[in-house]
């Protein structure tokens, strides 16, 4: 059966998150309701990044199976038609066989951009999280090696069960440009609230609070009650996947 | 009497333009009627630029007399309070005698941004006019040396009255990072409706409508039916004023 690819975008803030959820609205209901509407057969689809309330993506990718051929280009178009600005599908192609935008995935990529202007800006802060304060860049970004490579994060984990948390920080790097920091984090895999997490402690290091040279420790310690600060879901974008 | 300067930032989006209207929501509605609860007296404000309904603004600049010294970092925090979040107020400054937001104005700085990617990006579609479709980059930049210097640009304004339309245009230059095209534009003042005049030429250029080698005898002609084009007004932000 031919398997499709689907990339998509969008603005996570009337969303509870993307996994389907009974009587609240979701990324995948909205899409798999448009999907079925238009293919008019049930589908299942599979997707690289469950991401939470809040949080936006620029390069999601969802895949599914279809029993039939399916026209791409049109199928692109009749999403965008019937999805509502808060989605929009970037394109739509055919994956060789056995693609599984989950299973796949090789690495996911995402943005997390901090404001630390004196006011917040309104075009921004749908995606930005205003700390209203000024930052440490160089005290954080002394603690990103740390946090580079293969370590148990579950101290940087909203645990929900046993596995493993152990994951590969491939990168890690902060950008600044006046007053707004972007931190960009690249993992195999992340575990719950992991970016979000890692930038908490970030933040909590640039304000005085925690002590960056602690990161390893931390990480050995594997105690979640270390991290003190989650940063809000705002701020995260789901940036890009790799396959 | 002091004169107090305001730098903000707003969302254009709910506004019918900066300038106060009876019965409508303004940027300048919203604003002296924050400081005059604040300030307990009524005041006439001055404003760098007028921006169109839509509008957004990253730097712009108003300023007022006040018959009595004011705590700036006070009225900034109250300013804050007060506002909508689509009003941001960057800082408050005591400005030099005789300063005026619009007539000290050196000149204006604009960012229009365009999307020309097939789906609209969910998260910048706010700021952004989404065009749908592939432009010619190298067409559009090989007009814009005709545009700039100093001109009568009536062909490019909304004429309101009888006043020169002659402007300066002093920077005019496009920026492409991957479907995102900014046109950055400086000039001493603006006429009504210039940059986004500016840019639907540029627009048409791109997709092959208009012949950029005409912009100096449409300059030339003055009028204001050669140019076809006006681009919609929420992928228009006033960038920066000079002084």
């Amino acid at each position: 059966m031919p398997v499709y690819r689907l990339d998509l975008a969008y603005d996570g803030s009337p969303f509870s998150g993307y996994a389907s959820q009974v009587g609240r609205r979701t990324v995948q209901g909205d899409l798999e309701e448009a999907l079925e509407t238009i293919l008019k057969l049930p589908l299942a689809t599979n997707v690289a990044g469950r991401t939470d309330a809040g949080v936006h993506a620029r390069g999601q990718v969802v895949s599914f199976e279809a029993g039939t051929a399916i026209d791409t280009n049109q199928l692109r178009s009749s999403l965008n038609g019937i999805l509502g600005p808060e989605i929009s599908v970037q394109s739509v192609t055919e994956a060789g066989d056995g693609f599984n935008a989950r299973h796949s995935a090789r690495w996911r990529r995402y943005r997390y951009r901090i404001d630390s202007g004196l006011a917040p800006d309104p075009l921004t802060r749908g995606f930005t999280w205003h700390v209203g304060r000024t930052l440490d860049v160089s005290a954080m970004s002394a603690t990103l090696p740390a946090f580079r490579g293969e370590h148990d994060f579950s101290a940087f984990c909203r645990s929900v069960d046993d596995r493993s948390n152990t994951r590969n920080v491939e990168e890690l790097d902060l950008a600044e440009s006046g007053h707004v920091i972007e931190v960009w984090i690249r993992a195999n895999a992340f575990c719950h609230q992991m970016v979000r997490s890692i930038v908490g402690y970030l933040y909590d290091v640039g304000r005085g609070f925690s002590d960056g040279s602690l990161v390893a420790s931390v990480l050995a310690g594997r105690d979640r009650s270390a991290v003190a600060t989650v940063a809000p879901p705002h701020g995260l974008t789901l940036w890009e996947v790799g396959y």
